[in-house]
């Protein structure tokens, strides 16, 4: 027997999302027939709410009902510091530390030329337009420790060294908690690699 | 700053579901804002198809559009034989070995007195009514092999042994391409105690 029509397309639509494979699919399929009608039309709701209302500020690219977004029209924030991630989810991340005061730019990808992504194809130019135009001190960067992360992270290093204003990038190292013993080689090398002076 | 409001709706409905924790919640929602307009509206339509359009056999308690479901319906089935488990997953994983000829009892949930589940909250009287009223030659008790599964089976077990039919349960043992040094204690134990002999 396969699944009944109905459901059998709602646990292909889970199925699209990431990292749901086909059980994990069904399980959750068979789970929304259990839940309140309520609940359901509340959670179909919020999938039209969320792809209709949310846009992108079109200053820093970061995910925002509202153009500039929160972050860049909020006079608190440092203007002169601008910190580059790949995505929003990073911004997220790093958001939640509660430390960050300066602003973002999110690159909407990172450069891999094995699935053909280029400089072109991610925000890049308009963080140069940003640099250019705004009265910017520092640019962080913070991409991830992967091939296409360091890439990045590389080409655009390279890019906005002429503009004579501070660029960093964050620390890799042992995260906290970790032991030395179980940290694999490439995160003790760049540990090494990355020592400070104690003060 | 917080998730925009839209987007932590989303959030929230994804974290409703099993499985599904804050991060992975999150991820999911910031992929629907990726996705297209028309995957999002049909996975918005799918969720609520899914909950009006199902509903629940009223003679085997499986999930179907129909009444009753397509496996009660089918006169190939042979109806003598009642496999009973615990939710329509369970249903599904065995009709996906294409082995069982049979029709199912779904009890839709399993006695567990630590929830305040008891016998008289799930479908054993329905399972009951079938065999007193139809002519079952054989019911094969499939529940996981858990303390509320082995609760269940002794009660059923107990229950239906008046009726002079024939009452197995499914095989517990060690799974295929599993490995004997590997296997928990409990799997061994029970792989001794259904030890049969070689033909």
């Amino acid at each position: 027997m396969e699944y009944t029509k109905p459901l059998a397309r709602l646990i292909e639509c889970f199925q699209k999302l990431p990292s749901i494979g086909p059980k994990t699919a069904a399980r959750l399929a068979l789970y929304i027939v259990k839940m309140s009608e309520n609940e359901v039309a509340n959670f179909s709701n919020a999938l039209l709410e969320a792809k209709t209302k949310i846009s992108y500020c079109e200053t820093c690219f970061n995910m925002s009902c509202s153009n500039p977004c929160e972050i860049c029209s909020d006079n608190q924030r440092n203007k002169g510091l601008i910190c580059v991630v790949a995505e929003t989810k990073d911004l997220m991340a790093i958001e939640k530390t509660n430390e960050y005061q300066g602003v973002y730019h999110v690159l909407q990808g990172l450069i891999s030329p094995i699935d053909g992504i280029g400089p072109e194809d991610i925000r890049i130019k308009e963080l140069l337009y940003r640099i250019t135009n705004e009265d910017i001190k520092e640019v962080i960067l913070a991409l991830n420790p992967s091939v296409e992360g360091e890439a990045t992270s590389l080409y655009l290093n390279k890019l906005l060294k002429p503009f004579r204003i501070r660029i960093t990038r964050i620390a890799f190292g042992l995260p906290m908690g970790s032991e030395l013993e179980y940290v694999d080689e490439m995160t003790l090398t760049k540990a090494l690699e990355g020592r400070v002076e104690i003060e």
